[in-house]
């Protein structure tokens, strides 16, 4: 499994020798519960326990806008900063050509489908400021087109806190290219 | 000096001991020369060693836009991106209520003066990503308001070639509040 290396399993090892063997049982069963009951929500193809996902299911979310993400987890970064209340689409990855990845690989089709059948106003199109996410957010904003929807994609700039001058080139061209009135 | 402890002075002026005492005196020279050459720009504020600095001397530079830095420092930075050719205006500093700084302090009235006699169509104002910075840009928009000048401001959001997930709360926040048409 991902960062859990010979040494961490040992210690993990040792440490459920070390407990009770409720913990053990418990471990083993939220194991087992965590592929019986974590879904993809039918609707926005995020990870869910509950079908429709909580984000779908919320009649207070802003149904005119659909937040195009390529996973659960930018779905969850983007929640954390309460500065969007709309819904969200899960792609399931990025349109990558040299992984071999291209949009039918993706969610892309069920997109097109939602944008017809609820007529959003705006589609946020929230991936990673990359080549990949680039790629991506520059396909769907070709393809939706003809449906009259408003694409639009995350800002680029700089981040907020930092210095001047310890932004790279690349992001400091952008931040002054996509510079705004006050 | 920053950064220069006792263990890497003793380290240079060992160095210098072993090399040719032309070495020493060049080095000598140089750093009079540092004081006496390097002066102001008389237009823009910026080091220079010749007044007026290149880029208030270059014709080809656009002289309807100014760009407010805090330092001869993010200047550079700004040049080494290319992405801009307007001329520059160096405050000296940033508004700073808490370390005592404030407009009087800064070189605000001779920016206030450039507007009036070359009458620029924007001012855009590249401080820092931080409290001081936009303390500083808000100041400067509601100072040059009367003067009908357009005030812009670098971009805030995502640096490019990241993840979306690695950015700070307030950072995607900012780039989704940001956030442009494709």
């Amino acid at each position: 499994m991902p960062t859990i290396g010979p040494k961490t399993a040992a210690r993990l090892v040792f440490h459920l020798l070390n407990r009770p063997r409720g913990d053990a049982d418990a471990l083993a069963d939220a194991i087992v519960a965590l592929k019986e009951r974590v879904q993809l929500c039918s609707r926005c193809y995020s990870i869910t326990e509950h079908d429709p996902c909580p984000v779908c299911a919320d009649p207070q979310r802003d149904a005119s806008m659909i937040c195009v993400v390529a996973d659960s987890k930018d779905l969850f970064a983007i929640e954390r900063t309460s500065a969007y209340d709309g819904r969200y689409h899960v792609l399931g990855g990025l349109i990558s050509p040299m992984d071999g990845i291209g949009p039918s690989q993706l969610r892309v089709r069920e997109l097109v489908d939602r944008v017809a059948t609820d007529a959003p106003a705006e589609i946020v199109v929230a991936t990673n400021p990359n080549a990949e996410g680039e790629a991506t957010a520059l396909y769907l904003s070709r393809l939706l087109a003809p449906s009259g929807v408003n694409v639009t994609r995350l800002a680029y700039g700089l981040p907020i806190g930092g210095d001047l001058d310890y932004a790279d080139e690349n992001t400091l061209a952008r931040a002054i290219q996509g510079r705004r009135s006050l």
